[in-house]
């Protein structure tokens, strides 16, 4: 006999928990299903590399909330350990951690996937030792291969790879990255990834550019990686060359995906069908910038499509203006932010994209902290409209990003930019803040004054 | 005989010399003029409380650029410790530094004269140890006073007073801040001005509120400080009571002053007289809340007024859109924040403000530095416009006000503020910023949902 429920939230990460949280805000009597694949919901993967590193003394800590809130006090009905293994026209069948399954009807669905590893098609993924980092079940298997592991190979140097390299290195591990493409981190221009890879090996990070791995080997057990170029000697293997959107619900369900690959949806997170919604990682958002369809799988963006699923989920009206990328990340003695277009990309979308790069005290020089900060400024040369930044410091990078992120979503012009009111004391910055400097040396370069 | 300059500039802060520095670069043949009184030009008294605090070396980290940078460099005609002590229609005369006086004609002349303290009018602000700070040389002077004296009274609790006070503690002097007002910081609201009374009591510092200055007394040299309700031993005063725009050469000149008594501008910094510029502490600003003149005495307005003015005495276009009081201080193991207009502005500018206060994380909770973080969030009940934001926390402080006053300044909503696509990892903050967190709050308080 199946079941019924108002709602099914499908994944229990920041988006479905946030959306189901919602909708019984909204809607006291309504049942509200969800369908955890993993033991944990409202888990933070983010927060993985530096449980490596040990900042958390437990996997627990990288919960934002405990079940128990989710079924004691907001009165979610709540399956961890659960798969979706069937869905169609109004239901879904659902296999529960002890085997057992169930088909639950449903007058509106959510699709909250999220993103999986990508894993290159090489042999030898499948030896002992081979890590991926999404759910805290691999963090916590991540863990237990690591403290008899000498020498890490990462593949893969974007922000998951490089995060796991320094937390690694600071427990004293040999780290080796290899990536495939000629830079770090490809969410920076190739000048500013530059400043991380001197970051790298200042600190002792083997770094193999320009090579493609093309096997792990070893008898049972990780031994070595192979790649275009060489080979390594290696004790584990992170395989950290980006994430996928998870679609084999949405493609159950027949919605439309878009060019990213991810589920297409409106603002208000529907789908191609009008009853079944997406959110979080597994969907597409409006780029601010492009005006486009993009695919940001990132968690505050996801938290976001989550709020405002839950209320299109119940019925009221809301909708997600879109997002700009920005993300932050912290590399050694650096930290390392974005926001936008790069200008490479910019220059792909059709912009003629204009750029500046300044270095500046991040706070009054004689203040005890004052670091050097180098902020990359792009905008569009004949519109003035600010396209995006990248910032690397030692410290006073938060700032200065979230500055940034929030013009260039509001569409501001560099103009804008340099007449930013920021707050200005020596224990925090200069008088002429790095972004308004950074924004005075882009409007001269536009203007030729 | 008299001198002719293409330009004259009257005085020699952050204003008069980007101003200065600018029509150069615009024209780089016009002989541009700058009177300054003190002996320092370019020079950032914002720093003077740090000084005193031992964090800078000398007197000359203040200065920004060395006179040399303006002469040699930029090319300008640079007289410190110079008076202005006549001006009328085309021309002014200047006192120098050997007593001799000049006569200047002026096809264009700027007023940069920025701000003077108020002096409280009480018997006993002549005594010897009865302090001010605002010019370089008032800071050397205190550091001179401060060096023999153990018990401070401070009168004004405004940020100068206040820094002054955290500074001279931490230097082991003993403290006492008297003010007039029942709270310190008349720029936060009452809730969160409480938060920084307990700091600096819990910090030692002795703190008098509802308490006027009726006299200082002493035979010669400051010896106490009488109020309206007791009096107190101390060795040195500081009067921390506020600044005044330095109108006199303004008077002179016969320009318009506004209803603040600082002088009336437009967005190009011309003033009353159509030759006639003024920029910096001395002029006023457009409130980008209120759509009002206002007045801004803060360093980062008053270095982009000087800016603006520079291109507009040059003959080019360009205009100051306005501000919206930005500022941030620390006291003690508080940093503390505001932007835009408080709770009781909003209410007497004929807005209907409804506000939250928010504590939060500044980063995840496991991360090594997390503090927590007080965010009050004010805005207009039917609009939904952000008129402002206080910030109270341990850590992180301003990479939220800058986004908040980002906001502010755009004329963005709640709404806006809450989908804003700020940064986030686990050592810069939590998935949902303590900003999001407010606007989520407050879009709650405002929808009813």
């Amino acid at each position: 006999m199946a079941e019924r429920a108002d709602v099914i939230v499908v994944g229990g990460g920041p988006a479905g928990m946030t959306a189901a949280s919602r909708v019984k805000r909204f809607r006291r009597n309504w049942r509200v299903v969800v369908f955890e694949r993993s033991k944990y919901v409202s888990y933070a993967p983010c927060g993985l590399p530096y449980y490596l590193g040990g900042y958390a003394d437990s996997i627990e800590e990288l919960v934002h909330y405990p079940l128990r809130v989710f079924t004691e006090e907001r009165g979610l009905e709540v399956y961890t350990k659960t798969e979706v293994v069937e869905a169609g026209e109004g239901y879904v069948r659902a296999r529960f951690k002890d085997g057992s399954e169930k088909t639950f009807e449903w007058d509106k669905l959510l699709i909250a996937t999220g993103a999986r590893p990508r894993v290159p098609r090489v042999p030898g993924t499948d030896l002992e030792g081979v890590l991926t980092l999404r759910t805290l079940e691999s963090g916590e298997e991540a863990e237990k291969v690591l403290n008899g592991a000498e020498r890490i190979a990462i593949v893969g140097a974007g922000y998951i790879g490089l995060e796991v390299a320094d937390n690694l290195a600071r427990r004293g591990k040999k780290v080796l990255v290899v990536e495939m493409l000629p830079h770090v981190m490809p969410t920076l221009d190739p000048d500013m990834a530059s400043v991380v890879e001197e970051e790298l090996v200042r600190n002792g990070v083997e770094l193999h550019l320009n090579e493609a791995l093309r096997e792990i080997a070893g008898s049972g057990k990780v031994e070595k990686i192979v790649t275009d170029k060489s080979e390594y000697r290696a004790d584990a293997v992170f395989l950290a060359t980006g994430v996928a959107p998870e679609t084999t619900l949405a493609d159950m369900l027949g919605v439309k995906k878009g060019a990213t690959g991810a589920v297409s949806v409106d603002a208000s997170m529907r789908t191609s069908h009008e009853n079944v919604f997406a959110a979080g990682d597994v969907a597409e958002a409006l780029n601010l910038v492009t005006g486009k369809p993009d695919w940001f799988p990132l968690a505050p963006v996801a938290n976001k499509m989550g709020y405002v699923a839950g209320a299109s989920l119940a019925g009221f009206e809301e909708s997600f203006p879109g997002a700009v990328g920005t993300a932050i990340t912290k590399v050694f003695g650096l930290e390392v932010a974005r926001t936008g277009l790069t200008e490479e990309r910019a220059r792909k979308e059709g912009f003629d994209p204009v750029s500046v790069t300044i270095t500046a005290n991040s706070r009054a020089s004689y203040y005890p902290g004052a670091s050097q900060i180098t902020v990359k400024l792009i905008a569009d040369r004949s519109t003035g409209q600010l396209l995006g930044a990248q910032i690397i410091g030692g410290e006073g990078v938060l700032a200065r990003i979230n500055t940034l992120a929030t013009l260039v979503a509001m569409r501001a012009t560099v103009r804008d930019a340099f007449f930013s009111d920021l707050a200005y004391a020596p224990p925090f910055a200069p008088v002429w803040d790095p972004v308004i400097v950074a924004a005075r040396v882009l409007l001269g370069k536009i203007s030729g004054h």
